[in-house]
């Protein structure tokens, strides 16, 4: 499995350097951004012996769907920014690794087209100051066939980025390029700040879809939101590029996961960049993990193919890690796992 | 915002050596100037979800007057080393951005001079051996529109600092520098080291106006302050510039505001250095913040402007970080804000 | 004593590249071979004074068998790439000592040939897919003489290590190396990943002999071996050579020891690199600690004379630090002696 | 205040090399010696206001003599190593700044000569092997006028340091360098390793004077040697140079002057380098320390001069930091000016 540090590296290189600082950097001082990673690689296990290891399931279930391992590809922006086929190759490279994708509403290309070559597929949105631009992209994410909607809440204001603006290489006269705010601020398009618990079952019912809640990192959020209609929840701080110096979200997942218990499933993002981060994010209590900014370096290296194949080392590296941790299920894998508990 | 080591890295081009070193430095071995602002910076938030942030409110009332917001600028000596103008450029910079200037009585500009250009003020004094001396400056103060005095107690005698002596930029034969004490010391002019909680009750009667207490770090002296009248408590360790190894602010202030509650405002300087920063404190348990290098830095740099400019950043940030945190209204700031807790 | 670091610096310095590369490396991102020896090194001490050390003591029994001090040689692959003689001269070195040692069931000498040499000697051992080789294994190495059997158990699949397959100088076409896995992968060889406790029992039966289980890291796991048959547990993390992450052995040691008592012998190896780790060891719990590459670096520089000058070293810093600590014999280490506890 | 780097590097310059070294050396790793200062710098302080400051008492009772500050001249051996004159300058140094001696029985010069220049001073010994030796010395100290005893309990063995032997510019045909053990080693010169808590008692029938034990880490020790007799503790880890990771004085200090409490004197040695330093020690529970190192740094750079200029400097750093603190006199110093805690 190529190291986190070297994909980004080598994705450096070949995209534009306005494109590669815009998914790179994190807010204001770069403090959350920057610790993501240790917060996972700082935990220590205390493996199992002498379990029958002999078979290993990476497989799970998320709200109905299979996916050959607990780890998706999570929502993020731009996709022909960092290659030319944007979503659609990122859509079909998960698709054959087995996984899912959470295609962003600042997605690059048409989601129909997504859809055409994608596996199952979530959606993501923003609640906009114009609701009735929310309601056209959900309506038209539903007829597209997206399986749930993953409802972002961390981002009612946008803060200063270590990077400004937005990268040249997209075409701005493309009207899908600006329906998703690139080049231009279009009026409406800002997200509703006003934004309330209540946006959970409006949403639910404007679509008919479940409705995963993304960017909750307390527990009275979590159940809150779980009270509210929530199918799920995403631990998150937004790649660090939201209120810098929020909490990481290995860090916030236990006191989430303990308060929700089992009754939604609880996902988290954020810095996860081995498939032993994946162990202990499930140790953590987490039902599944979503990779952010490694999809896009993969994207931006080898396309489709680069996408699979990083989905696919997760997997194989998180079933190596659950053997050497005694783990042959991922219902086996629990708190205990972990030096000093969860 | 315009980072804060940018800042006092700008601030030393432009400035005399000695004066640049006067600011800059702390007492002794300079541990606690050094590590204050890392106190704010290692803590970590956890944010507030789907509140309504459409509007966020910064102002605040303290001790009867409505400020911008929580961010004071704080009293430090001599800033005519700093800028032509001195404390009128201050004052003035201070009053554009709706904040409030505790004036040094170390001040190189005559007090009526500043209250002409001055929003709201309060003055900050020592009592001095010679207290006749003390009672002169308050009786100016007063008859010049303070609105409180600062008493700061945690200076009964001025320790080795890292550059000895006062700069050389400032006329030394001017009469006002001569009286705080430039270039020579005068007689009386040091403060008296047998001061005792009495004092805060002498100094309110002489002056008819609210004490605030600063330089207190610990409960027990804090819960005596208030008993023997104080109206208010800035924690503070005096810039790292009197006890070395004196604890941070931030690790002090949380039992100081638990032992105060809500009977008079507890305020807190020393290293704050970002609107998170304020955030941090307040959730921690103060009601506004005080800066001190970054304001000598700011005037240094931009004359009154670069001083509104200043805290009109704070503002903003804090703004910004507070809707991002999920807080509105400052009441919406508090200990559970931060992951661990206070 | 020669510091640990300059004894693999030295060996670095003598060794085939890829043969320094097999032993030092741990796997994936080599955290948990990084971190073994600081987790003994951080652990402060509270010696004792005013007792008599006049003679100090560091003889241990252990399943019957006297040694000189509680320093034995751990089970380590392949020594024919540290050193010509191989296994014998690391045996002749360790009885010289008057110390045990561990042979690995991938010696690369004949068990019988190691025995001639050998003071007295423990077998480890691999349950592997064929069982039937194993069972040859076992039969052979009781036959030779082996006082117990030692059970990996923490291995059942090989993980990415940072060096990658078998170096070059190891005689490919020697059916004894051939046999250990050496070149070429023969079927049946591979480690048995359904193994469970019953195997310490039928090991038992099967040979005669004591097992130790070897790779626990949890009170749990080292419960159900005792109650499963074990003779003794080795805390280990497999030189941080398996699951990359697992706690540090120095860490994972005092539960372990807690949770078994008295019952049977707690052992323990990984980084530990002084006369004074052995003493923290045992006061956290081991009643004796194996060296793994201390001994593959000392072979190769040295032979069968470097091996003993490693243990003698060992067990005279021993005797020095327990005098040192008050302690004049091996009993008189407790958790006490712990500055925080064990 | 000079500080206390900077001073070792100033003697490194004019000590010949083996004689700095000799001095600075720690045993083993060098770990104990290497953090000793630390512990004390890492201590926050929780500083009082609103105290009457106006005079600060550093004076301090020992065992019924009256020393101008808590800062002693420790025990440390071979001073004509250091310095021409050797312990009589020293001792001079030491009476000129009010404070007290404690004479090594390593010293080159005669206890007589020294009593000639001393003010107050106690004479360190080592229970040798040689009975009779110790015997000796004892009666000769006392006759020459010693206060008190320290017998040193942590050197039951000489463990490897850093540097191999006895420096060079030693006079080795010197009769009383001899006799101390320089150049040769004299047999029943070594120290008895049988020693017991008897030798308490025995040693103050011997000569009638008070004994304070020195070596002493552990709360248990501490209670026992005072039951046995002892008339004062020093919490030492021997600079270092006994058991390498013995916990470190400021670590140790507190359990044992709680185990202690006002019964007998408890001081301290290691790593105290300033006034502050001072101040802490104190706050933990010390009722005066002890210098080593830096006594003899001064002594090579400054003979008797430089001893004094030492001891009063750290005085006033203590008055100026006890101040600041808001302690007039030694008595106002307790645990809670630590933050955290003692």
């Amino acid at each position: 499995m190529r190291a986190s540090g070297e994909l980004a590296e080598l994705a450096r290189k070949v995209l534009p350097r306005a494109a590669y600082e815009f998914y790179a950097a994190g807010s204001d001082e770069e403090i959350s951004v920057g610790e993501a990673a240790a917060a996972w690689r700082g935990r220590r296990l205390l493996p199992r012996v002498l379990r029958d290891v002999s078979s290993v399931e990476t497989g799970v279930d998320l709200l109905g769907t299979r996916l050959a391992s607990p780890v998706l590809a999570g929502p993020t922006a731009f996709h022909r920014m960092a290659h030319d086929e944007g979503e659609t190759a990122t859509a079909a490279g998960v698709a054959a690794a087995g996984s899912l994708l959470v295609l962003s509403s600042r997605a690059t290309r048409h989601p129909e087209d997504v859809a055409a070559v994608a596996g199952p597929w979530w959606y993501q949105v923003y609640w906009l100051r114009d609701a009735e631009i929310t309601r056209r992209q959900v309506d038209r994410a539903v007829a597209a066939g997206a399986r749930a909607l993953v409802l972002t809440v961390d981002a009612p204001y946008v803060p200063p980025r270590a990077t400004s603006g937005l990268p040249l290489p997209l075409p701005e006269d493309d009207e899908l390029c600006r329906s998703v705010g690139i080049g231009t601020r279009l009026p409406g398009w800002e997200q509703d700040p006003s934004l309330g618990l209540d946006a959970i079952g409006r949403l639910h019912r404007m679509s008919g879809l479940p409705v995963l809640v993304k960017g909750v990192l307390r527990a009275d959020d979590a159940r809150a939101c779980v009270a509210a209609g929530a199918a799920g929840l995403i631990v998150s701080n937004h790649g660090g590029r939201q209120l810098d110096r929020a909490v990481s979200s290995a860090d916030a997942l236990p006191a989430v996961a303990a308060a929700v218990g089992t009754e939604v499933p609880v996902l988290v993002d954020g810095g996860i960049r081995t498939g032993t981060d994946v162990l202990v994010a499930l140790a953590l209590g987490a039902r599944a993990v979503l990779l952010g900014r490694p999809v896009v370096w993969s994207l931006a290296l080898g396309g489709a193919a680069g996408v699979t194949t990083l989905l696919d080392s997760y997997r194989a590296q998180l079933a190596t890690s659950m053997a050497l941790a005694g783990c042959a299920r991922l219902a086996d894998i629990d708190g205990e796992l972990l030096y000093g508990g969860p």
